[in-house]
């Protein structure tokens, strides 16, 4: 890990040291878990697909009957966030939007004032072999929630049962957890989006009924269109992923990831595989660019 | 609403002014919804059902992996809540328990360091009404997640599943809604249990996939047994609401509450009903005394 910037908050707009960055115990983002978030990447001073995550932002505050973040106030604090930060260094920008304070229980404000607490954090440590022959994965015991509730399909503080789902394992060996709904179908990891490549065509779970479409993910898919490269989403069956012949995660932070074992067992011959090798080095390309 | 006590918080045993109770950022419970919370009343200066409500607390706490909330700090805390409360004032009593800061991402810290935080808050003003003469009550179009998560089995700081079925109504004449499971049975109302009662036995829905089993809940089944009326836990149909003799809620503010009305209908002659009024009152008595 290369020693990246210090870490930074602002909350509002205003700039807070971080030791001292706080919030009421009031606001319905700590009473509730009312809001949303997005983690982003921070590269060479800029925030990586910033458009993307606002609008994922927006749209999951307007889902939420929440008025959006002001933009020019947010990509303020974006900017700030890349402020001191030298070519090469890496961070993690963080920013959560909660309802604020108020209402009557569970019943929202009718006038929300909305709570906007922007972090830079520090780049995690993963082993640079990770990226380049790939992660061990298990299967979590813990289901996914089903179709019910927005939480699984928004980006919402509610990360409860991801968290139950990443205590599963504790082996730093192993890198991510897949979670599946209650039929078998695979959902996601506890911070990626899963693509299998089977005969020459990419699959990845169409995350109908729950899940959370990644930022990276829809990146992902879209160079794959630009590469020819035969993609679809589609209901994917836990099954199905013994006889992959490549796996490979995605999110903003890691890029992508390829699966080398999953559940102890290798995926094919334990070496990433030439889809997923050719999908790596052209979205690379495309954020080094 | 008679006035109550002010506003009081407690956080790890410090008290704190209200305006100025803060949490990190960093907090797991700010960051991650990461913890559980109970909600009791306090009446003339003492915290009911304390003991079931810690229990509780440290259930939900040992389910997340989390060292269990120290009951002598807590129980002091709970014991300042009732100071300075004149005899017939109300409050509620909110205890919320984190994992604290800490851990990397999702992961949680080997050595969690929770944050404690109790408050007191104003009793809600609902009206006399409610109690004496039945609510109105709505079925929510939200579902309950599914057997998938802890969230719906422990008193979770993850309520935006339930702040979105809160949202399905403003108007106040509106008591509650209830939430069902993606097969049509009923689970719970946002912030109560429900009971109905057929040819003269109390039935609530089993909650052994989803929902939370309330204090008041476990109470009213001892109330009932006590005085000879069969009651049972089972799965509880929708559809069988429509042909009730009598509903009504419980939770730990309110009681018991007869519903007089389910979405826009009267139920039965739109009067509260015998056994619902014989519960009430043998609970009312328990509590008074």
């Amino acid at each position: 890990m290369t020693a990246g910037p210090p870490a930074r908050v602002r909350i509002n707009g205003a700039e807070q040291a971080p030791d001292a960055a706080v919030v009421s115990v009031f606001d319905r983002g700590f009473q509730y878990g009312d809001g949303v978030f997005e983690t982003a990447a921070l590269i060479d001073g800029c925030v990586r697909e910033a458009d993307a995550h606002i609008d994922r932002l927006c749209r999951g505050a307007r889902l939420l009957g929440m008025p959006p973040p002001e933009r020019e106030g947010l990509q303020a604090d974006l900017t700030a966030m890349g402020e001191g930060v030298a070519a090469g260094e890496r961070a993690v920008v963080k920013v959560v939007y909660t309802r604020g304070s108020g209402g009557r229980g569970l019943q929202p404000p009718a006038t929300p004032r909305p709570t906007r607490v922007v972090m830079r954090l520090p780049w995690p440590g993963h082993p640079a072999a990770w990226r380049e022959q790939g992660v061990r994965v298990i299967s979590c015991r813990t289901r996914q929630m089903s179709g019910a509730a927005l939480d699984g399909r928004i980006k919402s503080m509610n990360q409860l049962n991801h968290i139950v789902a990443r205590m599963e394992w504790t082996d730093p060996e192993i890198a991510e957890g897949l979670l599946c709904d209650e039929d078998g179908g695979i959902v996601e990891g506890t911070v990626t989006n899963l693509f299998a490549v089977r005969e020459g065509e990419v699959v990845t779970p169409d995350l109908a009924r729950s899940g959370l479409p990644g930022v990276t993910r829809g990146r992902l898919l879209e160079v794959a269109a630009s590469l020819g490269i035969p993609a679809q989403e589609r209901p994917l069956a836990h099954d199905e992923l013994g006889t992959a012949d490549e796996l490979f995660l995605t999110n903003s932070i890691v890029g992508v990831w390829p699966v080398r074992e999953l559940d102890g067992r290798a995926v094919a011959d334990g070496r990433p595989g030439p889809i997923t090798r050719r999908l790596q080095a052209a979205l690379e390309a495309i954020y080094a660019a």
